[in-house]
């Protein structure tokens, strides 16, 4: 009889990290896992006694398929970085004491960078103790800059997002050009890395021409060449479209949005007001060219539209995630999954593992040679790598007009008796 | 050999208009008119002789599918108000003149409040002159605020994209509450009625319990109120969702979004920085509660989210559209076509027509007792009336991942040449 699994989520969600989750569960249920335990708000509440008995929660096939198309992250999530074993010994015994009582075998966390630094960290005091758990970490992020992984879960389905929604954004500016020039300036996540940034290129296809210029975090922002562009541009068009990521910075490594609280952008408090990238940059154009704008961030929602969600994307979060599991029961420990790319036309992946210890904290970004000599554009390049990520869909269970949930009903726990 | 149909779209674009230039157009070929001119721009870019045979630009049955899950207006728009006819009479029979000259019996102009100012106005002049065509107005607008007809054309999509994004919105905030009490702003498009600001409230169904609060312009707005409600609500619960108008104004009937103005939120050049209401809601509620807080403007994807469509209302915006010729067809003119509610449950529509003296000009907003008495939320007559609208999908054709739109190849056009 085996013991039971472990799963947790941490880091910013994405649309598919519920189906991560979903392919644990179900593999731990089909290698014949006695029971999965999930961890509310990762480790941080675990540590608080927080954990719920997954099979409570997703009692059907109904439920799991609800589940990977459930946005955000189920089991609720955490930024907590663990501290280094000679640090603080005590939070290590801590948490081994709770794997031990609640018979743990396998221990797996679904996240980005820092997550996988806890995967790192648990796996490493179990080599100083000789502890018997498995610690496996599960690929996710919209930001897709994990090392050594082809693609990271999440990436997609926000990729796919951002390039129709900068689809429809164009298209509906170009209704809109009579006699009056306007320039849209679309903002995206991504503060180090461009690859979601880029991926608004993808609008660009037979019936849309896609955006005029987009600029990466990866290259130096270069305000007054904007403009400069933009003008230019504009002589030749009526309706120009950027896309910039909110991570651009300037030559001097300064934050562009960081200019906007330089000037006296301050509330009625005389607080520094949170102003956004592409609305500071809109506001330049507005007054340097006098023509019409609209800047546009896409927020939240690139990493929350599931009833967008990319198939390839949910298959492949449903297929890592049961993938750890696997990974796990065969003897392997302090590793990550990855998505290899088995061949690219047609698109074919398959998971393998890898060392832990060489992934964690480790940022890819989107390679310069992938982004145009100008600085605001990707190549083709860059285009074939991400396009096979957004295809397909899946389509959301709608009720009443309206994509249905997965929930978590909590009123029979009580996470002081659980926390002891 | 019956004449020509001239259509034309105007104000601001939403999900389905272009559905309703596919009723148009069909429903002209089916009744035996020889051709549908589509006027570029509105009435703006026609009397410039823009205009097109539309047979060019949908050839086939398949086109006519792409054009109903197209968003923006296909032809272009414009915001171009006829003077009266007193004023300026030489516009009139500029127009009148053109309309002879391409042999057009039926003038139908898809649009909100202005446009059905611009039907009124050239059927007037119709009745001075004895000119033969008829004028027929279709409406269309996402904020559901003309007169007379049960709803307007792509309010119901828009409603459904709202519904949809601040579930998602809420979900993701429900992920991200440990130990960390989070306070989530929502602004909505709809300057002085609250139709798409309420259908937020939709979201709140069996796997989600909603926003908390929602503010709608036609309550007077008390800042300060909002910010002791949100202390309140953090008292019992971790994360507060609040969805407000773009257009709440505070009892001295100023906007909120004008405060932020008035502090100090000047740009780099001195100019006034355009601040939204969600973002300055939330320096307010981050600078008196101190807790984090995240502003989320919906902006533009609300009247442009083709992918999101309601079948209920791609369809009747279709049938709308449809039902605009047949009205011409059999003698009317100086209508506009509506909806009119035949039965809530099971739901059924009809169209029906209406004198547009009748309608010009006039703004429906949210009557007051579909809105609860501390003015923070709509009630359930309000929801079981939008409720029907946003059921239904209408599946976009997926070309590479991505909705596919139709589009205009207008190389063999020269607008100078049909001026003349």
């Amino acid at each position: 009889m085996k013991g039971n699994v472990l799963v947790g989520q941490s880091g910013g969600p994405t649309a598919v990290i519920n189906s991560s989750l979903a392919g644990v569960f179900k593999t731990a249920m089909e290698r014949g896992f006695s029971k999965v335990y999930g961890m509310r708000y990762g480790i941080q509440g675990f540590m608080d006694g927080q954990y719920v008995d997954l099979s409570d929660h997703i009692k059907n096939e109904l439920d799991l398929e609800l589940l990977k198309r459930t946005p955000s992250a189920f089991l609720g999530t955490c930024r907590y970085k663990l501290p280094e074993i000679h640090e603080d010994k005590a939070v290590y015994e801590r948490i081994f004491q709770l794997l031990d009582e609640l018979d743990i075998e396998v221990f797996i966390y679904i996240g980005g960078n820092d997550s996988m630094d806890t995967i790192r960290k648990l796996f490493d005091y179990s080599l100083l103790t000789g502890a018997k758990q498995k610690f496996v970490g599960c690929p996710k992020t919209i930001d897709n800059d994990l090392a050594i992984t082809d693609h990271t879960p999440g990436f997609g389905s926000a990729a796919k997002y951002i390039a129709t929604s900068t689809k429809e954004i164009i298209c509906d500016a170009l209704g809109f050009n009579y006699k009056k020039k306007n320039v849209n300036i679309v903002e995206i996540m991504g503060r180090n890395a461009g690859w979601l940034t880029g991926s608004a290129a993808l609008s660009r296809s037979e019936d849309c021409d896609g955006p005029d210029l987009i600029y990466l975090p990866e290259v130096p922002f270069d305000i007054q060449g904007f403009v400069a562009k933009v003008k230019d541009l504009l002589e030749k068009k009526d309706v120009v479209v950027a896309v910039v990521s909110e991570g651009i910075k300037t030559a001097e490594g300064k934050y562009v949005c960081e200019y906007a609280s330089d000037s006296t952008t301050k509330d009625a408090f005389g607080h520094i007001q949170m102003t956004g990238t592409a609305a500071y940059l809109a506001s330049v154009v507005k007054n340097e060219l006098g023509c019409k704008t609209r800047a546009v961030e896409l927020s939240t929602l690139q990493r929350a539209a599931a009833h967008l969600a990319s198939k390839i994307d949910v298959d492949e979060a449903f297929n890592v995630g049961g993938a750890t599991v696997k990974a796990a029961d065969e003897g392997s420990s302090g590793v990550m999954v990855v998505i290899d790319r088995v061949s690219d036309d047609p698109y074919q992946s398959a998971t393998g593992v890898y060392d832990v210890h060489r992934i964690a904290n480790d940022e890819k970004v989107v390679p310069r040679k992938w982004i145009n000599k100008d600085g605001n554009y990707v190549t083709e390049e860059f285009l074939d790598y991400v396009r096979p990520l957004i295809q397909g869909q899946y389509t959301p269970m709608m009720v009443e007009g309206l994509p249905r949930h997965l929930t978590m009903n909590l009123k029979n726990y009580d996470w002081k008796v659980q926390k002891r």
